[in-house]
Protein backbone atom coordinates (compact mmCIF):
# COMPACT_ATOMS: atom_id res chain seq x y z
CA UNK A 1 0.00 0.00 0.00
CA UNK A 2 0.75 3.33 -0.85
CA UNK A 3 1.28 5.73 2.07
CA UNK A 4 2.66 8.61 0.99
CA UNK A 5 -0.50 10.60 1.06
CA UNK A 6 -0.81 10.13 4.40
CA UNK A 7 -0.70 14.06 5.89
CA UNK A 8 2.12 15.11 8.77
CA UNK A 9 -0.71 15.46 11.09
CA UNK A 10 -1.83 11.94 10.74
CA UNK A 11 1.51 10.72 11.52
CA UNK A 12 2.24 12.21 14.00
CA UNK A 13 -0.63 10.22 15.57
CA UNK A 14 -0.02 7.07 14.50
CA UNK A 15 2.51 6.02 17.50
CA UNK A 16 -0.21 6.71 19.84
CA UNK A 17 -2.76 4.45 17.37
CA UNK A 18 -0.58 1.86 17.77
CA UNK A 19 -0.21 2.02 21.29
CA UNK A 20 -3.98 1.30 21.65
CA UNK A 21 -4.31 -1.15 18.75
CA UNK A 22 -1.29 -3.19 20.81
CA UNK A 23 -3.76 -3.31 23.93
CA UNK A 24 -6.41 -4.43 22.09
CA UNK A 25 -4.42 -7.19 20.61
CA UNK A 26 -3.44 -7.96 24.28
CA UNK A 27 -6.98 -8.25 25.45
CA UNK A 28 -7.55 -10.25 22.50
CA UNK A 29 -9.91 -7.81 20.46
CA UNK A 30 -9.94 -8.52 16.76
CA UNK A 31 -12.16 -6.39 15.33
CA UNK A 32 -13.68 -2.60 17.01
CA UNK A 33 -16.29 0.14 15.70
CA UNK A 34 -14.68 3.60 15.93
CA UNK A 35 -16.81 4.72 18.66
CA UNK A 36 -15.82 2.01 20.77
CA UNK A 37 -12.38 3.03 19.81
CA UNK A 38 -13.17 7.23 20.24
CA UNK A 39 -13.89 5.71 23.98
CA UNK A 40 -10.97 4.61 24.97
CA UNK A 41 -9.06 7.14 23.24
CA UNK A 42 -11.01 10.08 23.84
CA UNK A 43 -10.63 11.13 20.52
CA UNK A 44 -13.62 11.35 18.26
CA UNK A 45 -15.54 8.87 16.45
CA UNK A 46 -15.47 10.84 13.32
CA UNK A 47 -11.54 11.99 13.73
CA UNK A 48 -10.84 8.07 13.72
CA UNK A 49 -12.31 7.43 11.09
CA UNK A 50 -10.96 10.14 9.12
CA UNK A 51 -7.59 9.22 10.33
CA UNK A 52 -7.75 5.27 9.96
CA UNK A 53 -9.85 5.16 6.30
CA UNK A 54 -6.36 5.94 4.60
CA UNK A 55 -5.35 2.31 5.03
CA UNK A 56 -8.18 0.80 3.19
CA UNK A 57 -11.68 -0.07 2.77
CA UNK A 58 -11.97 -1.37 6.75
CA UNK A 59 -13.90 -0.28 9.05
CA UNK A 60 -17.79 -0.58 7.15
CA UNK A 61 -20.68 0.21 9.15
CA UNK A 62 -21.32 -2.59 11.93
CA UNK A 63 -18.16 -4.77 11.33
CA UNK A 64 -15.52 -2.23 12.83
CA UNK A 65 -11.73 -1.99 12.33
CA UNK A 66 -9.52 -5.11 11.78
CA UNK A 67 -7.27 -4.64 14.74
CA UNK A 68 -4.46 -6.83 13.35
CA UNK A 69 -4.60 -4.86 10.26
CA UNK A 70 -4.53 -1.69 11.30
CA UNK A 71 -1.59 -1.80 13.70
CA UNK A 72 0.71 -4.26 11.34
CA UNK A 73 -0.36 -1.73 8.51
CA UNK A 74 0.75 1.39 11.25
CA UNK A 75 3.81 -0.82 12.13
CA UNK A 76 4.95 -0.27 8.81
CA UNK A 77 4.70 3.08 8.30
CA UNK A 78 6.61 3.86 11.86
CA UNK A 79 9.06 1.23 10.78
CA UNK A 80 8.23 -1.32 13.36
CA UNK A 81 7.94 -4.31 10.40
CA UNK A 82 11.39 -4.88 11.20
CA UNK A 83 14.33 -4.81 14.08
CA UNK A 84 16.39 -2.50 14.80
CA UNK A 85 19.70 -3.19 16.35
CA UNK A 86 20.75 -0.44 19.50
CA UNK A 87 23.47 -0.17 22.02
CA UNK A 88 23.22 2.01 25.69
CA UNK A 89 26.03 4.32 26.04
CA UNK A 90 26.45 4.98 29.32
CA UNK A 91 25.27 2.01 32.28
CA UNK A 92 24.03 4.34 35.08
CA UNK A 93 20.81 4.20 36.37
CA UNK A 94 18.91 5.22 33.60
CA UNK A 95 21.26 2.90 30.74
CA UNK A 96 20.61 0.27 33.03
CA UNK A 97 16.65 0.85 33.39
CA UNK A 98 16.05 1.01 29.57
CA UNK A 99 18.35 -2.11 29.04
CA UNK A 100 15.93 -3.98 31.58
CA UNK A 101 12.80 -2.62 29.67
CA UNK A 102 11.27 -5.46 27.93
CA UNK A 103 8.67 -3.43 26.37
CA UNK A 104 11.37 -2.37 23.34
CA UNK A 105 12.69 -5.81 22.26
CA UNK A 106 9.13 -6.62 22.04
CA UNK A 107 8.75 -3.92 19.49
CA UNK A 108 12.01 -5.03 17.37
CA UNK A 109 14.16 -2.67 19.10
CA UNK A 110 17.14 -5.47 20.27
CA UNK A 111 19.67 -3.98 22.63
CA UNK A 112 23.26 -5.87 22.13
CA UNK A 113 25.56 -4.04 24.23
CA UNK A 114 26.27 -1.76 26.79
CA UNK A 115 28.53 0.19 27.30
CA UNK A 116 30.12 3.02 30.34
CA UNK A 117 33.38 3.82 30.87
CA UNK A 118 33.36 3.37 35.14
CA UNK A 119 35.61 0.81 35.77
CA UNK A 120 33.53 -0.40 38.83
CA UNK A 121 30.53 -0.57 36.59
CA UNK A 122 32.67 -2.76 33.55
CA UNK A 123 32.25 -6.16 33.83
CA UNK A 124 29.08 -6.37 35.70
CA UNK A 125 25.96 -7.88 34.16
CA UNK A 126 22.86 -6.28 32.89
CA UNK A 127 20.14 -8.22 32.06
CA UNK A 128 22.11 -10.58 30.08
CA UNK A 129 24.50 -8.21 28.94
CA UNK A 130 28.12 -7.44 30.64
CA UNK A 131 28.94 -3.68 30.77
CA UNK A 132 31.59 -3.43 28.41
CA UNK A 133 34.51 -0.37 28.45
CA UNK A 134 33.22 2.51 26.42
CA UNK A 135 35.90 2.76 24.23
CA UNK A 136 34.92 -0.33 22.42
CA UNK A 137 31.59 0.96 21.61
CA UNK A 138 32.67 2.50 18.02
CA UNK A 139 34.15 -1.08 17.11
CA UNK A 140 31.09 -2.55 18.36
CA UNK A 141 28.61 -0.76 16.17
CA UNK A 142 30.87 -1.57 12.74
CA UNK A 143 31.21 -5.13 13.89
CA UNK A 144 27.56 -5.62 14.59
CA UNK A 145 26.01 -3.14 12.45
CA UNK A 146 23.94 -1.00 14.87
CA UNK A 147 21.61 1.30 14.23
CA UNK A 148 20.83 3.23 17.31
CA UNK A 149 23.42 4.15 20.19
CA UNK A 150 21.23 5.18 23.10
CA UNK A 151 22.79 8.29 24.95
CA UNK A 152 22.44 7.66 28.64
CA UNK A 153 25.62 9.30 30.12
CA UNK A 154 26.16 13.12 31.03
CA UNK A 155 27.06 15.73 28.59
CA UNK A 156 30.94 15.90 29.72
CA UNK A 157 31.71 13.12 27.53
CA UNK A 158 29.15 12.28 24.82
CA UNK A 159 30.34 15.21 22.62
CA UNK A 160 33.52 12.86 21.82
CA UNK A 161 31.85 9.51 22.02
CA UNK A 162 28.57 10.51 19.52
CA UNK A 163 31.93 11.01 17.20
CA UNK A 164 33.13 8.02 17.37
CA UNK A 165 29.60 6.63 17.04
CA UNK A 166 28.73 8.67 14.11
CA UNK A 167 32.25 7.55 12.16
CA UNK A 168 31.50 4.08 12.96
CA UNK A 169 28.44 4.68 11.03
CA UNK A 170 25.72 5.29 14.06
CA UNK A 171 22.18 5.91 12.32
CA UNK A 172 20.45 7.38 14.72
CA UNK A 173 20.98 8.49 18.24
CA UNK A 174 18.07 8.58 21.04
CA UNK A 175 19.56 11.37 23.40
CA UNK A 176 19.07 11.49 27.03
CA UNK A 177 21.91 12.97 27.48
CA UNK A 178 21.98 17.56 28.16
CA UNK A 179 23.60 18.11 25.56
CA UNK A 180 22.50 19.51 21.52
CA UNK A 181 24.48 17.29 19.58
CA UNK A 182 25.99 18.74 16.42
CA UNK A 183 25.46 16.05 14.16
CA UNK A 184 26.04 15.33 9.70
CA UNK A 185 22.27 15.54 8.51
CA UNK A 186 22.76 11.81 7.64
CA UNK A 187 22.29 10.92 11.11
CA UNK A 188 18.86 10.84 12.73
CA UNK A 189 18.56 12.29 16.70
CA UNK A 190 15.77 12.37 18.91
CA UNK A 191 15.78 14.23 22.36
CA UNK A 192 14.66 13.33 25.57
CA UNK A 193 15.11 16.00 27.72
CA UNK A 194 14.03 14.52 31.05
CA UNK A 195 14.81 17.95 33.14
CA UNK A 196 13.18 20.47 30.30
CA UNK A 197 9.73 17.84 30.53
CA UNK A 198 9.80 18.45 34.45
CA UNK A 199 10.41 22.61 33.76
CA UNK A 200 7.10 22.22 31.85
CA UNK A 201 5.43 20.67 34.13
CA UNK A 202 6.45 23.42 36.50
CA UNK A 203 5.47 26.19 34.59
CA UNK A 204 2.14 24.43 33.95
CA UNK A 205 2.06 24.25 37.66
CA UNK A 206 3.14 27.50 38.64
CA UNK A 207 0.94 29.50 35.93
CA UNK A 208 -1.86 26.88 35.11
CA UNK A 209 -1.43 26.69 31.63
CA UNK A 210 0.20 24.58 28.76
CA UNK A 211 3.78 25.29 27.05
CA UNK A 212 2.63 23.20 23.88
CA UNK B 1 8.36 42.31 36.07
CA UNK B 2 5.07 41.81 34.58
CA UNK B 3 5.65 38.56 32.01
CA UNK B 4 2.67 38.41 30.75
CA UNK B 5 3.56 40.05 27.85
CA UNK B 6 5.68 37.48 26.36
CA UNK B 7 4.63 35.15 24.18
CA UNK B 8 3.97 31.60 24.57
CA UNK B 9 6.39 31.41 21.50
CA UNK B 10 9.44 32.90 23.65
CA UNK B 11 7.96 30.58 26.47
CA UNK B 12 8.32 27.68 25.02
CA UNK B 13 12.06 28.32 24.33
CA UNK B 14 13.05 29.22 28.19
CA UNK B 15 14.08 25.93 29.24
CA UNK B 16 16.59 25.56 26.68
CA UNK B 17 17.96 29.49 27.61
CA UNK B 18 17.79 28.13 31.19
CA UNK B 19 19.77 25.25 30.38
CA UNK B 20 22.20 26.97 28.77
CA UNK B 21 22.56 30.09 30.92
CA UNK B 22 23.14 27.26 33.86
CA UNK B 23 26.12 25.80 31.93
CA UNK B 24 27.61 29.52 31.40
CA UNK B 25 27.38 30.10 35.35
CA UNK B 26 28.79 26.44 36.33
CA UNK B 27 31.14 27.76 33.94
CA UNK B 28 31.85 31.13 35.91
CA UNK B 29 30.91 33.24 33.10
CA UNK B 30 28.99 36.61 34.02
CA UNK B 31 28.17 38.12 31.28
CA UNK B 32 27.75 36.81 27.22
CA UNK B 33 27.31 38.25 23.94
CA UNK B 34 24.04 37.88 21.89
CA UNK B 35 26.56 37.02 19.25
CA UNK B 36 28.42 34.15 22.11
CA UNK B 37 24.93 32.62 22.95
CA UNK B 38 23.88 32.53 19.38
CA UNK B 39 27.47 30.67 18.70
CA UNK B 40 26.67 28.46 21.73
CA UNK B 41 22.89 27.80 21.00
CA UNK B 42 22.54 27.72 17.02
CA UNK B 43 19.57 30.20 17.34
CA UNK B 44 20.97 33.22 15.49
CA UNK B 45 21.41 36.10 17.56
CA UNK B 46 18.67 38.46 16.29
CA UNK B 47 16.25 35.56 17.72
CA UNK B 48 18.10 35.96 21.19
CA UNK B 49 17.88 39.84 20.72
CA UNK B 50 14.40 39.60 20.39
CA UNK B 51 13.57 36.95 23.00
CA UNK B 52 15.80 37.93 25.73
CA UNK B 53 14.78 41.61 25.20
CA UNK B 54 11.45 40.36 27.22
CA UNK B 55 13.48 40.93 30.54
CA UNK B 56 14.51 44.40 30.48
CA UNK B 57 16.85 46.91 29.44
CA UNK B 58 19.96 44.54 29.58
CA UNK B 59 22.48 43.31 26.52
CA UNK B 60 23.51 47.07 25.46
CA UNK B 61 25.86 46.86 22.73
CA UNK B 62 29.78 45.77 24.12
CA UNK B 63 27.87 45.13 27.69
CA UNK B 64 26.49 41.55 26.98
CA UNK B 65 23.90 40.03 29.26
CA UNK B 66 23.70 39.44 32.73
CA UNK B 67 23.66 35.51 32.60
CA UNK B 68 23.06 34.99 36.45
CA UNK B 69 20.15 38.06 36.43
CA UNK B 70 18.81 36.46 33.14
CA UNK B 71 19.14 32.85 34.61
CA UNK B 72 17.24 34.31 37.58
CA UNK B 73 14.49 35.45 35.98
CA UNK B 74 13.65 32.70 33.66
CA UNK B 75 13.17 30.61 37.09
CA UNK B 76 10.83 32.76 38.13
CA UNK B 77 8.80 32.18 35.02
CA UNK B 78 8.99 28.79 34.86
CA UNK B 79 8.24 28.43 38.71
CA UNK B 80 11.88 26.94 39.57
CA UNK B 81 12.41 30.37 41.96
CA UNK B 82 10.64 28.35 44.82
CA UNK B 83 10.80 24.49 46.23
CA UNK B 84 8.72 21.65 44.45
CA UNK B 85 7.66 18.73 46.43
CA UNK B 86 8.05 15.34 44.60
CA UNK B 87 7.37 11.49 45.49
CA UNK B 88 7.93 8.64 43.44
CA UNK B 89 5.51 6.05 42.55
CA UNK B 90 6.89 2.77 41.18
CA UNK B 91 10.15 2.23 42.62
CA UNK B 92 11.53 -0.11 39.66
CA UNK B 93 14.92 0.64 37.48
CA UNK B 94 13.40 3.98 35.77
CA UNK B 95 12.01 5.06 38.98
CA UNK B 96 15.01 4.17 41.28
CA UNK B 97 16.63 5.56 38.16
CA UNK B 98 14.73 9.27 38.48
CA UNK B 99 15.03 9.32 42.34
CA UNK B 100 19.18 9.22 42.05
CA UNK B 101 19.27 11.87 39.67
CA UNK B 102 21.20 14.58 41.45
CA UNK B 103 20.34 17.33 39.24
CA UNK B 104 16.58 17.45 39.94
CA UNK B 105 17.39 18.21 43.32
CA UNK B 106 19.37 21.14 42.23
CA UNK B 107 16.61 22.39 40.23
CA UNK B 108 14.45 22.52 43.29
CA UNK B 109 12.77 19.22 42.90
CA UNK B 110 13.02 17.70 46.11
CA UNK B 111 12.22 14.00 45.93
CA UNK B 112 10.77 13.11 49.33
CA UNK B 113 9.22 9.36 49.18
CA UNK B 114 9.51 6.91 46.85
CA UNK B 115 6.59 3.46 47.03
CA UNK B 116 6.01 0.90 45.26
CA UNK B 117 4.12 -2.56 45.43
CA UNK B 118 6.50 -4.98 45.47
CA UNK B 119 7.35 -6.81 48.72
CA UNK B 120 10.92 -7.52 47.70
CA UNK B 121 11.55 -3.79 47.16
CA UNK B 122 9.71 -2.35 50.03
CA UNK B 123 12.61 -1.47 52.61
CA UNK B 124 15.10 -1.28 50.71
CA UNK B 125 17.29 2.17 50.18
CA UNK B 126 17.35 3.91 47.28
CA UNK B 127 19.86 7.41 47.74
CA UNK B 128 18.46 8.10 51.34
CA UNK B 129 14.77 6.93 51.22
CA UNK B 130 13.81 3.84 52.30
CA UNK B 131 10.98 2.33 49.07
CA UNK B 132 7.50 2.21 51.56
CA UNK B 133 5.06 0.17 50.23
CA UNK B 134 2.46 1.82 47.41
CA UNK B 135 -0.98 2.01 50.26
CA UNK B 136 0.95 4.43 51.78
CA UNK B 137 1.29 7.06 49.27
CA UNK B 138 -1.53 9.04 49.40
CA UNK B 139 -0.92 9.47 53.10
CA UNK B 140 2.14 10.29 52.29
CA UNK B 141 0.82 12.89 49.76
CA UNK B 142 -1.51 14.34 52.83
CA UNK B 143 0.96 14.41 55.45
CA UNK B 144 3.98 16.36 53.41
CA UNK B 145 2.09 18.07 51.13
CA UNK B 146 3.44 16.90 47.86
CA UNK B 147 3.04 18.72 44.98
CA UNK B 148 3.94 16.16 42.12
CA UNK B 149 3.93 12.22 41.29
CA UNK B 150 6.62 10.64 39.30
CA UNK B 151 4.84 7.64 38.04
CA UNK B 152 7.03 5.12 36.76
CA UNK B 153 5.27 2.01 37.06
CA UNK B 154 3.06 -0.14 34.59
CA UNK B 155 0.01 0.96 33.45
CA UNK B 156 -1.64 -1.97 35.13
CA UNK B 157 -1.88 -0.54 38.37
CA UNK B 158 -1.83 3.32 37.04
CA UNK B 159 -5.08 4.40 37.25
CA UNK B 160 -6.20 3.49 40.85
CA UNK B 161 -2.64 4.56 42.93
CA UNK B 162 -3.50 8.12 40.62
CA UNK B 163 -7.29 8.15 41.72
CA UNK B 164 -5.88 8.10 45.22
CA UNK B 165 -3.27 10.36 44.72
CA UNK B 166 -5.58 13.00 43.28
CA UNK B 167 -7.80 12.46 46.41
CA UNK B 168 -4.92 13.58 48.46
CA UNK B 169 -4.37 16.11 46.86
CA UNK B 170 -1.49 15.85 44.40
CA UNK B 171 -1.14 18.46 41.90
CA UNK B 172 1.23 17.78 39.27
CA UNK B 173 1.67 14.52 37.56
CA UNK B 174 4.67 13.54 35.61
CA UNK B 175 3.81 10.37 33.94
CA UNK B 176 6.25 7.59 32.80
CA UNK B 177 3.04 5.29 32.56
CA UNK B 178 2.30 3.95 29.36
CA UNK B 179 -1.03 5.48 29.72
CA UNK B 180 -3.55 8.50 29.31
CA UNK B 181 -4.27 9.27 32.61
CA UNK B 182 -8.27 10.84 33.18
CA UNK B 183 -7.74 13.95 35.79
CA UNK B 184 -10.19 16.51 37.48
CA UNK B 185 -8.54 19.84 35.19
CA UNK B 186 -7.08 21.23 38.20
CA UNK B 187 -4.71 17.96 37.67
CA UNK B 188 -1.78 19.11 36.08
CA UNK B 189 0.07 16.45 33.93
CA UNK B 190 3.38 15.98 31.94
CA UNK B 191 3.55 12.83 29.94
CA UNK B 192 6.60 10.84 29.40
CA UNK B 193 6.01 8.54 26.67
CA UNK B 194 9.70 6.78 25.90
CA UNK B 195 8.25 4.39 23.87
CA UNK B 196 6.31 6.97 21.30
CA UNK B 197 9.87 8.92 21.69
CA UNK B 198 11.67 5.78 20.44
CA UNK B 199 8.66 5.30 17.70
CA UNK B 200 9.17 8.59 16.52
CA UNK B 201 13.43 8.12 16.23
CA UNK B 202 12.01 4.89 13.84
CA UNK B 203 9.69 6.57 12.13
CA UNK B 204 12.84 9.17 11.34
CA UNK B 205 14.96 6.53 10.19
CA UNK B 206 12.62 4.56 7.90
CA UNK B 207 11.02 7.55 6.46
CA UNK B 208 14.25 10.10 6.49
CA UNK B 209 11.72 12.63 7.64
CA UNK B 210 10.70 14.14 10.92
CA UNK B 211 7.96 13.79 12.90
CA UNK B 212 7.26 16.87 14.77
Amino acid sequence: MEHKEISRAVIKRLPRYYRYLGELLEEGIERISSNELSERMKVTASQIRQDLNHFGGFGQQGYGYNVGYLYDEIAKIIGLDHKHTLIIVGAGNLGQALANYMNFERRGFLILGIFDKNPELIGKKVRDMEIEDISLAAEFVKKHDIEIAVLTLPKAGATEVVGNLVDAGIKGIWNFAHVDLELPDSVIVENVHLSESLMKLSYKLSRGEDLE
